[in-house]
């Protein structure tokens, strides 16, 4: 039996934005089809490694270093220049069309709202600005704040801290295998949007609750 | 100024494993000839996740999860029974040309050689045999002795501890940018192999040696 949870945390890129701009964008400059496919996990385990060694770069340079790196893979060579170019659609992403409204529904019930993502903080600000959704928020984080990367439990703990909410009446939002990982394991519920290709990790607890987008997510919300 | 270290640490699969069989096998069943480069970087990233959630599941589950995963993102569908077949060319993978002689060169010269993988201890001994060159290891190590996935410094740390040298003597060999950038972290010495592909990442430390295949890296350590 799920209690309703007070305090909402979204995750950003894929799953309130969509990343085909910044898809195309490398898929076209590395001349392969599945340059981000193969890019992005890439990126995600770097930023393990740096939190797993107890260091930190922001997410922007450890997302410049392993793009030379797939280009390099792709037998692609670009300039630090190119690379930037390549990357800057990551601010001009749109939300899925669902989004907009169903944050705004969510707000007028009551649930405290809070988007958490890898990005640094004016990454994140600049994207939920262009997407037109920033407002909806009653907070923004960056995992900059503790300086460990998602799904590291200390970005949940501290997430759900600073809004002064305890951990049961919690619920991380995702379409990540790994975020829903994380957020279970950190003792928070968590709900799975299962955008296109994206698929829960076997080996983790199962979210709460799942839907394919974000007005069925919060149908079964609401009637918690 | 390097020192001549005492220990060497070796990396395997890619490292001194041609991974090509597993890579067919992979593209095939996945209908996508860069299938595997997407699987790849996700199964790392995914030990990574369960090593930071203070996780542990062996990595041939975590193999098999992930394979999983990218064969929904790519549209297929495998049984279990599929993916494991899928995946069995793991243990029947060839040393690259020049990795047993110049291993039999190593340890004449005095050298202590360590292999040390993300495997689980079975399959890196069966890889090991079948590649004919497990005989040459004065020890065969997995990081399910501390269970915590590379690039975790307790990996190197364990390895060094296990053989009796110090940091300062030890070395790790590896094609990967993410275990040089672990391996420096860790304080010990780094040799990068790079393998057709292959690159350092840009924001760790730089390796003590580069070559571009373990002859290289030989007449550069036997210089020091």
């Amino acid at each position: 039996m799920n209690i309703r949870p007070k305090l909402l945390i979204f995750d950003v890129n894929e799953t309130l934005l969509n990343m085909e701009p910044l898809k195309n964008s490398i898929n076209e400059s590395l001349k392969d089809e599945r340059a981000f496919d193969i890019w992005f996990p890439t990126l995600l385990q770097y930023s393990l490694v740096e939190t797993i060694t107890k260091n930190y770069k922001d997410f922007s340079e450890i997302a410049e270093s392993t793009l030379k790196m797939t280009a390099h893979q792709l037998d692609v060579s670009l300039t630090a220049a190119q690379i930037k170019s390549v990357l800057s659609p990551i601010t001009k992403l749109s939300a899925y069309p669902e989004v907009s409204n169903t944050l705004e529904v969510l707000k007028e019930k009551g649930f405290k709202l809070v988007a958490l993502s890898n990005g640094k903080p004016q990454v994140v600000d600049e994207q939920l600005k262009y997407a037109k959704i920033h407002h909806l928020f009653d907070k923004v984080l960056s995992i900059e704040e503790v300086k460990n990367y998602k799904p590291h439990v200390s970005t949940y703990h501290c997430a759900y801290s600073l809004m002064n909410v305890l951990p049961e009446d919690t619920m991380l939002i995702a379409a990540h295998g790994w975020d829903i990982a994380g957020a279970k394991r950190a003792g928070i519920q968590a709900a799975f949007i299962a955008r296109p290709g994206k698929s829960l990790y076997p080996l983790a607890l199962k979210p709460d609750i799942t839907g394919s987008n974000l007005n069925e997510i919060t149908t079964l919300l609401l009637a918690l």
